[in-house]
């Protein structure tokens, strides 16, 4: 197939005329599809419903230092969930506090925390005149709305082969003590399945951020979370780089088994120094009497330990890899040597990232509208949902069957050619 | 008995060398006993056990809505939590959010939103010189942090008989609009089992505040905590009362079923109204992409409706009337008539409210640890812990079996009488 911009204006035009054809005709099956988030399948939440039976009314519902789990107390988690947290992101039990369903709620509450009343000792965030996060993107639309909800202005930072462009960071975090902050997911980062090389992990434990406050946002969401049994990269872990590089104390890590049990009713954790969580957990007191223990019992039953994560983690993939193949197999077929896209092809985590030719974007992701295929908004991965380029569009397979995901591929790969055709000629 | 304040210099000196060998005589015994805080016991957590059958492996977890409860979303609450935690409070569903197992975490949540984002449009309180919260005393001391911790000058309303001193709320919330909110326990008051009457719950809703976004701060959590079955005081729904007044957005109300289910597994609500419930949802869509709804449909699907609530409550009551009869039955017969302490004797709730003679409670307390009994730190039932008269003693007797709390009654009662008697003698 010719590449789109070697063609004729009256090539395109033909072409456009036979596309549109093609479009009326999908438009009037009345689809109703949807690759906008990365919600797991019901497929994938009745991998784990044996989760549910562990615990019943007949268990011993102690944890193993014998709090009762059905009563207060433990606010930083039971021994036992911690042991399976830590070891789930690589670092020790000490280092963690398991919270309760939402890890977004527990970086919620920790930007909320030095807004309110600062990191260890320096001004609180809401009583500065102006604070600025970086957001490597394309990148997670909750992560950067919940910087610009408490008013940071947000910076972005590209997204390179291998995370975020360290050149830049470097120099940003050291020239701006207004840079209090950044958001990261280390491992197959949405949207892009990036995994951050072991030297750039080992360039963001050796920052010098001009600002004592400055934290790294370590969003490790998908540490587990492999398309395949016989490609796993692994990264550093964050909090002994950050120990080697004598700034034990730059980084909070976030992860959960929202996308490991149920992504309503997993628990979620924070690792980080030890001098990071006695803050937290002074602050906590005030908070919450602790987070729900019987489910946290439940977990650590049911997994034990990273084995049995690893191994529940080959059935997801099992679920989830035919639904990356389908798709990608569409845009392999169908936009391969046209020129008008690129998209990555990932070894795990929820996302393909799709990128356009500049300007869209926006276009497509309407364009697919109209034929019943939701898509999440194109700007989105980019902080104030505003993708300078229009280009990026995140396709989260996830949910939908392969079956809608090859009808959804066949929708999507329409929209791009004939939001690229519309443009060619535009600028023809 | 002789009144201690009748008694003359000799006989107070001959009555403590025998309450001081009667001391030494207990103290020998190395007892260890709590009654420092509200905890269920495990008795009472066991009647909940088959919560945890209800939902199992082989169920359907769609909720009535068709939600799957296992998945991303539904921030506000599946509808049949919604409708039970509402019949619980007394309020419509769609006044309700249903959130995770920690109201006080909702109650810190509101706080901590007015701090950042101010509510409807009004100033953050973070950005203000000086807040203000009322505290009616004695009151709950995890209440009284929560607004510390964030700053606010906390102003004592004495607790009378049937609610807080209305008079002074009103003249109070009338003329200073640095007054923010006020905290409340509107039914079996912690720790004074105070219901608050018809007239409070009226006046409290026809307030007028010179503060905009002053909001009382309705903590119902011991709404169908009842001891007796002839027996239930009746409180007025504060939303509808604050509606008829026209007031409607004047108050948040909250609750959970720590104290019906699991103290550590429960669920969580906010009532409000229409404005106040689309304020919250908005902040919350940044916050979190929704609580653990599996929990919610067990608490749904095991309570039902109201009528389950109470008979459920009624096992409670069961466990809880003799631990407070214990109490109660000490306190009458070893104190009664001496004029050194008065007590409430509470229809529900979690707690007597001991008051000694002025200036006592602190050595009281430190006289029964070194007997080998845990109280409630003296004060902590005012702001700042500073109890003025230093009188008040809170009394949980929920915890200990009756054994443990007839030994602990006596420990109790005899670290009264001592400190009662040092009082007289230093003033005599």
């Amino acid at each position: 197939m010719k590449r789109y911009s070697e063609m004729s204006k009256d090539e395109l035009l033909k072409l456009k005329n036979q596309l549109e054809a093609e479009f009326e005709d999908v438009k009037g099956k009345g689809l109703k599809l949807d690759m906008s988030r990365g919600k797991p399948a019901a497929e994938q939440l009745d991998l784990g419903k044996e989760l549910l039976d562990i615990v019943n009314g007949e268990s011993d519902l102690k944890a193993e230092n014998g709090l009762d789990t059905r009563n207060y107390g433990g606010p930083e988690g039971i021994p036992e969930a911690k042991a399976l947290m830590a070891e789930m992101v690589g670092t020790k039990p000490e280092n963690v506090i398991v919270f309760g369903n939402s890890s977004l709620n527990v970086m919620f509450d920790t930007v909320s925390r030095a807004m309110t009343h600062g990191i260890m000792g320096n001004t609180p965030w809401a009583k500065l005149d102006h604070f600025k996060f970086l957001c490597p993107a394309p990148g997670y639309d909750r992560h950067f709305r919940v910087t610009e909800y408490f008013g940071a202005e947000l910076v972005t930072v590209p997204m390179l082969e291998d995370g975020p462009d360290m050149d830049m960071v470097e120099k940003l975090v050291s020239e701006d003590d207004s840079i209090k902050g950044i958001w990261c997911v280390p491992k197959y980062s949405n949207p892009t399945g990036t995994v951050y090389s072991d030297e750039v992990v080992r360039r963001f434990a050796n920052l010098k951020p001009a600002a004592k406050d400055f934290r790294i946002f370590w969003d490790n969401a998908y540490c587990v979370h492999d398309l395949y049994e016989d490609n796993q990269p692994q990264i550093l872990d964050i909090l002994s780089e950050c120990e080697k590089a004598g700034n034990p104390d730059m980084v909070f890590e976030f992860a959960s088994t929202s996308k490991v049990s149920f992504a309503g009713g997993g628990v979620s954790m924070m690792a980080a120094s030890p001098a990071n969580l006695a803050e937290v957990k002074k602050h906590m007191s005030t908070q919450t009497i602790g987070h729900d223990k019987i489910n946290q019992l439940r977990h650590a039953r049911y997994f034990k330990n990273m084995d049995g994560i690893k191994a529940h983690m080959m059935k997801h993939a099992a679920s989830l890899r035919p639904k990356f193949e389908a798709v990608l197999n569409v845009l392999e077929s169908d936009l391969g040597g046209l020129g008008i896209g690129t998209w990555t092809k990932p070894l795990g985590g929820y996302f393909i990232s799709f990128d356009a030719m500049e300007g869209c974007a926006k276009a497509i992701v309407a364009k697919a509208k109209e034929a019943g295929l939701v898509m999440t908004g194109a700007g989105a991965t980019y902080p104030y949902g505003n993708d300078p380029k229009d280009s990026n569009i995140r396709i989260a397979p996830s949910y939908p069957t392969p079956e809608e995901l090859a009808v959804a591929g066949k929708v999507f790969v329409l929209s791009v050619k004939l939001v690229s055709v519309d443009k060619l000629l535009q600028e023809a």
